[in-house]
């Protein structure tokens, strides 16, 4: 999303008509004495009493169900690095913002003022009976894996840390399609990733996962290989099998470059290196590693993709968090797990494939599966459908969704009637 | 709150249409993908920026000026008792409700899965840039006493513990009236308050800033006086300078009784002992310690109050909060002292002795002033405009206001047009 904006206008937008970008909307009547009577006490003992009883009540009387927290501690918040848990209130509000309008999930933001690891998980936990979900994000790495694993592993809702696993499905989903176009299995390929961050490390843990064998990460020193020194245990895993140890060896040949790092980390010089068919996703915000001019000068078959919204291919963590977490709240899913990710990446990659409805070519043209419509667009509200059908059955296949009787049909009918 | 309702009423209104009584909104413009911009990555990074520089600047850009967290531990829930955090979510969301119906105020319910006082003070901390503002609820004494005195004294913004205050509030709004009917000087009224909880503690300490001198406290045990061992600090405060040590000799020509206890712990033969035109509030719920036939029978004069809506002087706490948080919020209160809970008080009082509105009296008859009528119903869309600029005004007086320039007419007219 990088249409241009100015200073001026972004404050305005955050300042009218009133400060913010959420309100509380009541869902229930409540006009009389006897509403009130109903909504607060008397009456709302009830509810109360059947969920001290049962506990899974809590997804029949209370706004949980559709509820999903986005908490941050503001250590790395866009590219604005750790300006702390107030300051980064408008991007959390914005994330709000994006579930509602995207898959009508409710979503409050929470800034957690809190850096510690164990006192973080604790603080998330002891809040958690609030919510149906938890959406982790903008929190520095590498504690934000730590963060997560404690916070999967502790609760029985769902948590995902966006930052990390919505690219990590999102560019799954445009490494499957190249593979096709490519006509190559996916476990032949070379992939290289520069950056070692949250959201580096959960994409190459995804494509092994996918199958991809042969995988070189690369950090601000360069390829990360068996001599070095200086590697956290999270980038120690991706210690390259073929004692790969520079950049130009790492290119030489590859299929694939995932750039989530800053301009700089690789050139043209890098990219002449790769196959004739690569695929090229430079995901530095704003300015990517290498503009798509610059890739197609060198390597014309090249599938690029961006951050951006006026190019191709926008990788878009949009595409993918709001109905994720749609389907998970759906079926009362326990957890996100990989199945469910790889069922999300599967279902974007295949929308790709379908021709787009009228609506979207009125305002973006005729786009057609192939190099430069590699992935939906944020704007094909079949996502909603795909995306979180997908999530939900396969929730449902994993034994982790509360939800019994589950009908992939009606549930698909139900979300075509949401769009 | 009383009207009848039934088990299956209070559910169904609970799960249908949708489970649960809040949701969010979003509030601006979200149709192109340059609103997008400008409500996520890139644009919302500039407020994010001005927040850093100026922490003051988040009640600009977000909508932490206009929300306030109620937050619960579910130990002390409605007459329910310790039923926990999750248990306590309807509760909570139904004064979320209230604040939104009533005075427009923003609300997150936050259920806390945590009974530790130095843990539960650390969680509402850490979380707590995410508010304007916090209302501690349903925290069983005498937890709650110093929960409340810690984040008043470390948070920047209002915290208040409403079911201490709103009743201390709302009552001392009815003494203050029934003084004058009475000819009476507050100072030289005799009070009983029957309960030794949250509520009657609060209470009693506004009572005392109110003038009250002779006031006898009773908990479970009969009247607490100087010969008790068995006193925690609290209600040590409250120990009687004229060493009444029965509750016969506490109704003895008192003057005023206030029940927060529950039925049986005085009777209509205490009644009898008080002076000719006591004030009698029976506040247990759903059903009053005396009911105000019984009271009536004994002492015709007497002015009764009770927590229910099928009597006359219904003391609801949704006259006070929704009101209270409004006029705080509004001029960015840091706190909300004393002074700000007396004027509030008054003007609950003074908004009794003004004729009713032409819209009451089509749907509530014609209430005027007396006995029958003390303090005004949760019903009376004047009480916005009155408590509201009276905190506000209470809250610039007192200095603890971060807005400049506050204009009290301009407020309320502000306030009047949103009615």
């Amino acid at each position: 999303m990088t249409t241009k904006v100015t200073k001026e206008e972004a404050l305005e937008y955050h300042r009218v008509p009133n400060p913010g970008k959420v309100a509380i909307a009541t869902t229930t009547r409540l006009e009389t004495q006897r509403d009130l009577s109903l909504a607060y006490s008397p009456g709302v003992a009830y509810p109360c009493e059947e969920i001290q009883k049962n506990p899974e009540l809590a997804y029949e009387y209370t706004s949980k169900r559709n509820l999903v927290a986005v908490i941050s501690n503001g250590t790395a918040v866009l590219g604005l690095g750790n300006i702390g848990a107030l300051a980064s209130k408008p991007v959390m509000e914005g994330k709000s913002v994006l579930f509602k309008k995207f898959a009508a999930v409710d979503s409050f933001d929470i800034e957690v003022d809190e850096t510690d690891i164990d006192k973080f998980c604790e603080i998330v936990k002891a809040i958690s009976p609030t919510f149906g979900g938890i959406n982790l994000e903008d929190i520095k790495a590498p504690e934000c894996f730590e963060i997560e694993r404690r916070l999967v592993e502790e609760l029985e809702i769902p948590v995902m840390h966006d930052d990390q696993h919505g690219t990590a499905i999102i560019t799954s989903a445009a490494l499957m399609n190249a593979a096709e176009m490519m006509g190559k299995n996916i476990s032949d390929m070379k992939v290289v990733v520069v950056g070692a961050g949250a959201s580096a490390i959960a994409c190459s843990t995804m494509y092994k996962e996918l199958g991809v064998k042969n995988l070189i990460m690369c950090d601000s020193k360069g390829v990360i290989h068996k001599g070095r020194t200086d590697l956290n245990k999270y980038k120690k895993e991706f210690i390259n099998k073929n004692d790969i140890t520079t950049m130009n060896e790492a290119f030489k040949d590859a299929d694939m470059v995932l750039g989530l790092s800053k301009p700089g980390t690789f050139t043209v010089e890098h990219i002449k290196l790769m196959s004739e068919e690569p695929i090229v996703f430079t995901l530095a915000n704003p300015t990517p590693e290498l503009f798509p001019e610059e890739i197609k000068a060198v390597k014309p078959k090249a599938i690029i993709g961006t951050g951006r919204s006026d190019y191709p291919n926008q990788v878009n963590n949009v595409l993918g968090f709001p109905f994720i977490f749609r389907g998970a709240l759906d079926v009362q899913a326990r957890t996100i797990n990989m199945h469910m990710k790889k069922a999300a990446a599967s279902a974007i990659a295949n929308l790709a494939k379908e021709p787009i409805t009228e609506e979207l070519r009125a305002s973006f043209g005729n786009l057609t599966y192939g190099r430069e419509y590699i992935i939906p667009i944020p704007f094909d509200k079949r996502l909603m459908v795909e995306v979180s059908s997908a999530v939900a059955f396969g929730a449902v296949e994993t034994g982790v969704a509360r939800v019994k009787d589950f009908d992939l049909g009606k549930y698909r009918e139900k979300l075509a009637s949401m769009i």
